[in-house]
């Protein structure tokens, strides 16, 4: 028996389910038999596709189970055998033996998700990478795990989801025999599908260059509380990011210095590209998250100046009207100005309330022009300007 | 005499006994003479269990002292000597005696805790590693070492508490004879050990993964003092965390190197796949760092933004009725408006109280239109919904 | 089909349009042929000027296409081949085989922006730079891609954009024989115009240095909002020179250890010293970048500053005027003096008035005092001072 | 002529007389004569103790020149010379001739505290090493330079101040041949010696441990000024810690890796074992400086939070009290209620003062209950709590 | 034609002539002609001091030109050519010639400031170093560029400004025959310049010591604007510092490990001393960095502590007295007690007011015991004790 880390909570899976951000690695029971694969025993079979091409000619056809492909895999032809969907352990028990799988391999390729890895078994070679993409119609990325084993004449691919991938151009490349493809062995093909994958990051980065672009906005106009938890997603949704691409690069990398023959020099350099795309993915990636990290900085400042804005009415109109109620309050008191003429004479002036008047209109004003002097109704037409803007 | 740290302190060893989060690593009283052993020479003996095991049979027999086991070291058959606790003086004398170990080796892995660490001693290897576990029935974790002696046909392993351990299935396995363990020799059973001592980290990885998710939501919408503790709480476990996974990661990766020939070839390549998923626990560890440092920051903001809206709603108040408070303290006044035309003759208007309290209307109207063009009341119906949600 | 980033959303371009300062990296559909070249089949062929020359003469001539480049490329003297914007397909497909270029290599050169890189051909050298400059009559800096192409006796050169470069001092040089260009090979040529384009980065980052100067005054003496967006900005732009500046540095060491012949023993010397100047030019980056990050804090301090004095101007004037006007209220109170002797008969007292505003006079005077004490008298005018500073 | 960066300053003095926390290494004056010692010329001469030891003996003696030194270096039994001070020119005169030490030898030994390493000199191997310690009745710790001269047979020990040191136990083992050191030379004692040290730095780090912990309550509860000031003491004498022990493991691991056969490879498994403390050690110090720094964050947000709390209760109390204020002021307005039915007729109402008090009871209610929907109240409740914890 | 990175802005230029810290390379306009010397063709010539010295003796002599030099360069002693200022065009044509420079020799060591480094021509040494010393009666630092040519039996050294050097101890031990210098060749004098050169960086760094120490106190008791002004210095400085102390380190290093034998292997043991200081002076940099950075912290915790204490004194004075205006509000209302029995019939009680004084005591003792409780007012008297202290 194995988990899933994803299925032990609601909430983990709910969020899982929501954008595919949050990743955990697959693991094992403690103490589980290792090479314990987590399928169900009758989860259907899965749909097996080959594509079967050399210089000249190129067929597609339908596997009903992974034995057929057999005959296939020593003949001089390429044969692009490509699994949708991880199947069931019958598959498996049978994949095992067509491509002469180790049992640790199968679990690497099963147990998903496992980190972005090459392993070299001198026969053949596994490819562990991550995919992701955006959902069409959909502003969220979708991210799971292909696996490639690559041998003389074959490449076996092992796609976690049948329903989202970024294979297409190849295949039709391959049908219609468009650039070098067919002309090259299933190392070239191996390294396309790598290229796809890794031209796949760069739509999702971008995704997230938008919204970083508009949250620069949103952040010192107006900062919202909605504003800082989109700040923390991009965060977390950049780490994420950020732990496919490193084992990926380190992969490729692996792959380019292997002393396996199943790569020949000429896809080494082709390779090579693909290792400087990955460069650049990683380059954006770390941009971004040293963006986001000061876009947290600049939401703290604002949340700060926006204070500063409050405090500032809220004392402009205390400092103008406490006093004057001051005022107001001493010809309020009930004085007897008919005990003595020191008891508030004024009550009883000719000019007093004019008097009084004019003394508030004194003391507001000259507030006025000390808050104005020092500036502070500037900056409250500043916040006008701004959110009019 | 040789101290251990986390006797010194009761608030520490409170800590400890609470969630054995806070490791501190043994150390000998300075200048005390090496390879000294810290027990109690009164200390029962341990539990000694030996597990015997070839293709064909296994058996279990519970040991009284250590010198029974020694003839089973050299027979062909795998002996796994299984030592509960850590014994007393008279054991490890005897210890030393039959498995002929180095004084300090028995140091490393009588005074725990130690790091972990691979020490080759040609004859044997010396394995040091942290075990972590959820305890049944808590959200606690519990962390001991565990050692292992692995020489040509035994493995011995001494755990520091006997309470817990994550080998039952691996016993288990050894007695129905599942998988391939018993076609392998004590190098096997070491991986396999090790194996689901790395495993046992994934559970409580995701314990932090999903108090981590509690804290993402709590953290913007009730941020508390308690909220404020948790997050701290959390970095600190998994600081200590970080410090129990990184050496074995280099531990493991010396067993994978060594030259010694008590580990097979093939035992390697299983190995090679306990280091990835040390890698992966690696991974969680940091990212589950980030983003508790991320909380952290939001934290702050959080505060700083409900410091906005209490603000907001006293400067909405005062603003509102400080204004008309002055207005009724003017007509308020005391002034004799029989001596005079000028001393507030509206007093005695005959719609002087209507038209003063269409004056505080219109105030307060007009600074409640101010405030709700600035949008400050959205912003507590926005708080509403919130805590509503 | 391939897709530029910078063409996705409206938003990103215009920030480019603006200040070239987001620089997302080129990249193909997922999937899109290698090798596919973004140009628009009908676009104007480039401008392409070709200067020859050797020790004794320089020639320079207007190319109308590739072609007419190809017989001068094997002669004794240096070709330079200076292409002026990226041209159309066509124009590839001639260079192509005129240079005998590679595809990666032209997808490199043509799919702007790459990540600067040197790639060795053997028979030709492969570089990728990036060009900064500060724009005539303008703050803004402008960014480019230029490739060089660098053979045995020539040295092709690609600008993305034909509008702005800093070779004209170059060209200079060899149309009038100053220093020792015309005595050495192509090789010295590039590197005398990748000295151009490194030391093209000191003017920009001399800009950011004042930039960076007069914050430092705006953020201690009168931060605004306007101040916290200026430092976010100048933290992105010095984001993007540090992804230029990085991997020239690497590719500039490739070119100094590279073991073709293609560059010449003393060329090398002078490379090292163009090394020397990218290190100085990722040394003012970093301080820069430290500088602002530092700015950053600062800001947050001086809004908290800020606000501290917002809170002691509307703490001064409350708490004197509110005990104040709780004093007058307290003689507003109509208790009856004519019922008892006891209710307030102060009222009635011949020195009841001077009595109460004594009483007020010394309970303003004592907090006054109280507050001057405090010294929170003494940063008002320091204020003052600063602002009149 | 030579200047102790601690003599210029009264301040700095009278800092590490404090805590011996604030260390700066020792520098000559520029352009000083290289080789010139730091002594006094009329210092009194140190305490010079010689143990020599084979297996079966061990002789202590106190010597009063170290010329009588010179006779015991070369025997086959193991010379101990422990020099504690650091005495004056003319013992180092003397000391120079003994040992055959180089001037720049003498330099590292005398000129303290320089930063500690270890160089070979084929003949002897220098080693330097900082001790740390608590003083005894104390919560201070005492840092000072030990350094080791290790020859064929002998060991020289110089310690910087003679009161305190940790080395009691090992002449305690020497004097009473516990252990194995008698059966070993030169080397092991070095090696015992250097554990000890090493051993040292856990009771100081232990002490750290628990100031953090006492902090960490001491920061959710009551956060004063003088917590702010006890963290910042805490992360500058972590930070002093952190520079003894770094350069102290790359000292011993030079020791480990050494060709020297000064040391013998049974006494290179021991340092093993000393290196393994020191990265403990390391592990410590950086984790205490992690969660001091986490102790920085939380203190932020707790005087934040605290902020929130005081805002709370002017605004509930303002709140309150303001309308009603101004409720009170309406009913103290003047208007003659003679001139005109609308003029305040509630004043002449017969139940108008117990509908006034009933509308400001119910206005107060209203506010009241508002306040206790959002939960204000509760928060006052949990402070209470907290602080009667 | 080239630039100098200080001239462009008078502001830029104001800080450098201020306190020396704002450190920009020197930069060729960029395409300007490698090689071109930054000089005035007109300027001064400068003064060259020769100082020639063997075992016997040492003279001293003004040259007036470089050409007087070449007689000494190969002559058996050892020739110290020490030129204070740049000089103009001529003489470094006459310099190229006599010592026979490269010209990019030539650029690094006039174009100043260049970052530190070693070059080896072979020949000679090219060695480039920053001196920092604090200018006499001042706290200001002084910065300048010192070139080193070393060849077989000279020394040149080329001082950017005439006026400061930390030669002098130097000349006085060579004019005297003190040490051993010279017993040396011109090896030992470089390295004896060197040496000189990073123990002058030990006195500025004791300052920065000296001023962190005065700002601890500073950012807890009395922290204001200017306390952030200074913080933010600092940092600025020490990176400076930074700046000019890491390529050192790293020269050093050059020179230790180059297999020129310029430098015999005695002085690379010296050398190794020097360059043990040199990573002093590194620890000490980053020490201070640390340091000023947690100051930072402390500073912006300090703010907001204070503005706790300014909410609390507001919060106290108006929850105190605005209730009690409020309980006087009541009884100055009107109600007309003639009417109606329940119309304030206290205001014609015999112990209305009495009652009603009794009432606010109550209700201000209540508050005052409230706050007392929760530790307001300790609070103040710990700011006073503080301020006093």
């Amino acid at each position: 028996m194995a988990y899933k880390s994803i299925n032990t909570s609601s909430a983990v899976e709910k969020q899982i389910k929501d954008d595919d951000s949050y990743v955990d690695y697959f693991y094992d029971a403690p103490g589980a038999l290792p090479g314990t694969l987590d399928l169900e025993p009758d989860a259907a079979p899965p749909e097996i596709v080959l594509i079967d091409y050399c210089e000249t000619a190129a067929t597609r056809s339908q596997l009903t189970n992974p034995q057929e492909a057999a005959a296939y895999l020593d003949t001089a032809s390429v044969s692009w055998v490509d699994m949708l969907g991880l199947g069931n352990k019958e598959t498996w028990r049978q994949m095992g033996e067509v491509f002469n799988l180790h049992l640790m391999t199968q679990e690497d390729v099963v147990n998903v998700p496992q980190r972005p890895k090459v392993v070299d078994y001198e026969e053949h070679i596994l490819i562990i990478a991550w995919m992701v993409m955006i959902k069409p119609n959909s502003d969220k990325f979708h991210k799971e795990q292909v696996s490639f084993i690559l041998g003389k004449h074959y490449l076996l691919t092992v796609q976690e989801e049948p329903d989202y991938d970024c294979f297409a151009p190849v295949r039709d490349r391959i049908r219609k025999g468009q650039g070098i493809i067919r002309k090259h062995g299933a190392d070239y093909l191996a390294y396309t599908l790598l290229d796809s994958i890794i031209d796949g990051f760069f739509p999702v980065l971008e995704l997230y260059g938008e919204r970083i672009e508009e949250l620069e906005d949103e952040v010192v106009v107006r900062p919202t509380r909605k504003t800082l938890e989109k700040i923390y997603k991009i965060r977390r949704e950049l780490l994420t990011l950020r732990r496919a691409i490193w084992p990926q690069r380190d992969a490729i990398n692996v792959l380019i210095r292997d002393s396996n023959d199943l790569i020949s020099p000429e896809v080494r350099i082709y390779l090579r590209d693909c290792y400087d795309h990955t460069v650049q993915v990683m380059d954006m990636v770390e941009t971004y998250r040293e963006l986001s990290s000061g876009l947290m900085d600049v939401y703290l400042s604002s949340v700060g100046n926006k204070m500063n804005e409050i405090m500032k009415l809220l004392t402009v109109i205390s400092s103008i009207f406490i006093p004057l109620t001051f005022v107001a309050g001493i010809y309020g008191m009930n004085f007897n100005t008919e005990k003595s003429p020191f008891n508030m004479p004024e009550l009883n002036w000719y000019f007093g309330y004019p008097l009084c008047v004019t003394l508030m209109g004194t003391i507001a004003s000259g507030l006025v022009y000390f808050f104005w002097r020092r500036g502070w109704f500037e900056n409250f037409s500043t916040v006008k300007d701004d959110s009019e803007k």
